[in-house]
């Protein structure tokens, strides 16, 4: 297979795409990003790398931090952590406060805003959030093999100043007893979390522990490494989390800065950003840009 | 592998299972079934098949025909038939009217009663209901190699009488104009479509089809084989197929008669079956039966 | 106080009202209704009578019914009535499916359209339904004073054909244990009911048995009657019942064809017709209307 | 009609009470009020005072002060107000948070939580909450003609404590725009203005502007006061409002400490206190209480 000349493909149509869909607009950090940017890297476990595109370029990954910080929190509190965090789709909005009155303050999954909040909060649990965002870092690191990644202070900046829903979905939890630390502490720790800079190649790199292959990095074990996948796959996308199965059918986490990490058990990490997002709060081309390396890879879970 | 061991040991397992769930109990048919049976087979593709306890016995399938309706409807319009229902997790019971109403009439995926009964109705569209039927039985017969399989009409009439909840839900679709038969037909179709019987040997078999596997019949292509999968991993056991996908990691679809058909891609058709039901209407020790074979295995599409 | 000049007044200004809203048009009898028409009547309880405008000219009642037929279940099942229907403003459009199933099949309140038709099914019980349209337009009649009151069965049959919605409400309600009849007949009932037509002349009159004055029909209890008025004032406009008290001040009940009847207790009977409805279903020329003749008169149940 | 007797009747009755509901838990100022307290008081505008049991003794008013506060707010915005905050029932809990994500952060009406808070804003602009709680004061002061009255700071100081779910509605609405003052200034003023504290004998004789009586206190103007008190007809027991219109037939408010304020258009000011609750958060002998008088008096708005 060559995957190289796949991902040329890719970043041909790409580039001659339409509609770039939308590129997030409630802070300066994201709201400035150039609409035309686009880059995709597949990482082997045999340690080749294949990009095309921007894959080099640094961006805001946003939630897909939440997949690194569920595995710190299963880490802490193992299946506990379950207690306080729900494992289904949610059928609403990311940003959704509905099922929170609904379910007694217990958020659906780790993925949707209320829940990666309370991730972030079990995963605190007894550190202050310096140490938690130090211990976030060593793991991003360690996953992507590369010390340079590290937090945009003027991103995270940004998202604390417009973070009033974020604030909001954490004092429903507090009141519902579902917030162990003070919740500025936890939301300064979510939003720094977030305000986290990758390229697709750190990213790609980054995703080869979810894979389950030799050579990888051994950070979770075996199960649950399955089970992140399988999260990703239920709740990665939103309320697009259904369509991206359908369409691509493997497990992957987007971010509002336009980014998607995708995982190929057995096969290789992928990572793909393009800034513009589609309605759902997903990248646009992103989406379509897995879609096409799916198919003409025949990778699937689902085969 | 020693598949047989594997099963011997899971019936041992759920012999002693001191909580069995309910038994569903709308219908008298459901609710007189003895909650002490259970079964489990599990189908290769190269033709062995091995099994457990009450592998033989025949039972109501209820949802799981849902899969086999959608491969029809699918075959009927093919990518148009997602412009009447969607492919997204529905965050709400199986029965829920919610979201129609939020959702101007478009149930959120084939799997929830309202998506299931638009696609019957959707199956239907210029047939009778009788020859609708006919075809799905040949297409369950031709998936499962045996002729014997057929439709209990006594479950099929107690279904009918018990319907309400299911016409309300095609009413309002109707109302929304997402029905194009006369709704009582559709519905007809639908009631007799759930009273399908099979064994859990009938069922492994059947699912076959889904998992791409030489030798097994050829209903549906490579990729609306992997598209049902994906449809059945993210929806298939209603507002807890998170927590399906989390401890199993295998595409299935329950039934309320208590019957579980799982695609192990690649691999095998699995069927499991148990009557008795936890909280979100999918068989209690199916689910636990189906776990611990994913476990002693190593199946996940995860990894 | 010259209700004859304020009738003038309040003529001459709907007849320049630009914005008359727009007619229902679900059925071809309401759609078909010149949005250009306006008439009002005031009753008063020493039998004179004020009016302007096409103020003898018959409408369909459409949801005002439900006041009468809400006196005929009181009178049947007295306080027990309460044990089916709600007393609640819901919160919801008066078509919305929402709440029966938060809370267990019973509607909010006795004038949503759920409630409207477990109202027709309670008043029914134990007849026929020819006999309980019998009894209705006895009830009609004896509080209008006026023998000739009757239904449009073409109206009815138009409801009958485009009554889905309906249909689902009925049904989501009979599969919670909360219909007693069967749900087609109830529903014949429900949409013979919606079929009566009044003039304004008509209905100011019918309303006085509401004020509580003498002289007015004694169709029921004093305490009964304030009750039915709390019930019109808190649910009485559906989703812009707050709106109505806010600005009239009066209880009364609109109804899909452009009426509203207004009671104005212990002075008079009002009623309004403009067949143009404004976004929450309810007559936006005969709100206007009402609102001028509240403020030049002075009426208010809150002084 | 001899208030008094009936009044003593209606304490006697009280007394005999076997299920007094629960006081409210969340503060400790609130827990430790004895459940067996009664107090119950009719101001006539001629200046006659009647009560009974503990009429005398102050309590926490708590969402009483919503309707002082928003015959301020209403003063400094006018109608202007209403583009802030809705005036429809809500059909939901005191606290929910639903309606607020379905209608773009803009409550339902003054009286949910999150209105009152909106309505605080509103209230506030410009001004210091020292200020605006200063005016409160003033105006409480001058309806009731009592200069003692003030702001209990334990109370104020508690609430403050356990006030996270008000701060996620604001924190909600702040994110929708619909908040003019920084979050935690609102909800200092908010919690203060609920720790006001008056007697049953301070609290009727405050009601007495609402009443358009001569010699009462012209705080707002006539047409305001009508609207105030279609307010607390439509919304002014929360989801319980339709209750107590159909058992009371007169508009009131109700507060979690407690009390109720009833107003009888053209007639008298009413205030009960019994610190146990209904399920819907409302005195429960509160509002048994005011249903026997008006039953005794025959008062009633729609009569």
């Amino acid at each position: 297979m060559d995957i190289a000349a796949i991902l040329d493909d890719i970043g041909a149509a790409m580039a001659r795409a339409p509609d770039r869909g939308r590129v997030a607009s409630y802070i300066p950090e994201l709201a400035g990003v150039d609409p035309g940017r686009f880059g995709m890297a597949v990482a082997l476990p045999d340690g080749r790398m294949f990009s095309t595109g921007d894959a080099a370029a640094a961006f805001s990954i946003q939630s897909i931090s939440k997949v690194f910080t569920l595995a710190l929190a299963l880490g802490r509190m193992g299946d506990q952590f379950w207690t306080r965090v729900g494992r289904e789709p949610s059928g609403q909005a990311f940003n959704s406060i509905l099922q929170l009155e609904h379910e007694g303050g217990i958020p659906r999954n780790p993925f949707i805003n209320a829940g990666a909040i309370a991730t972030t909060d079990a995963a605190l649990a007894g550190h202050a959030p310096r140490e938690f965002l130090g211990e976030l870092l060593r793991f991003i690191r360690t996953a992507a093999g590369d010390e340079s990644i590290h937090i945009n202070e003027k991103v995270a900046a940004s998202e604390q100043a417009t973070g009033d829903l974020n604030r909001s979905l954490a004092y429903f939890m507090a009141a519902h007893g579902n917030m162990v630390n003070p919740v500025e502490q936890t939301l300064g720790a979510y939003f720094h979390q977030c305000a986290v800079e990758m390229s697709c190649i750190q990213l790609a790199k980054a995703a080869l522990f979810l894979t389950g292959t030799e050579g990888a990095p051994r950070l979770v074990s075996p199960a649950r490494r399955r089970r992140i996948n399988a999260m990703m796959m239920l709740c990665g996308h939103y309320d697009a989390s259904g369509d991206f199965a359908y369409r691509v059918g493997l497990p992957g986490k987007s971010g509002v800065g336009g980014g998607i990490m995708v995982v190929a058990p057995a096969k290789a990490g992928i990572a793909v950003w393009s800034p513009g997002l589609n309605a759902q709060g997903n990248s646009k081309l992103g989406t379509d840009a897995v879609e096409m390396f799916a198919r003409a890879t025949g990778w699937s879970v689902f085969d």
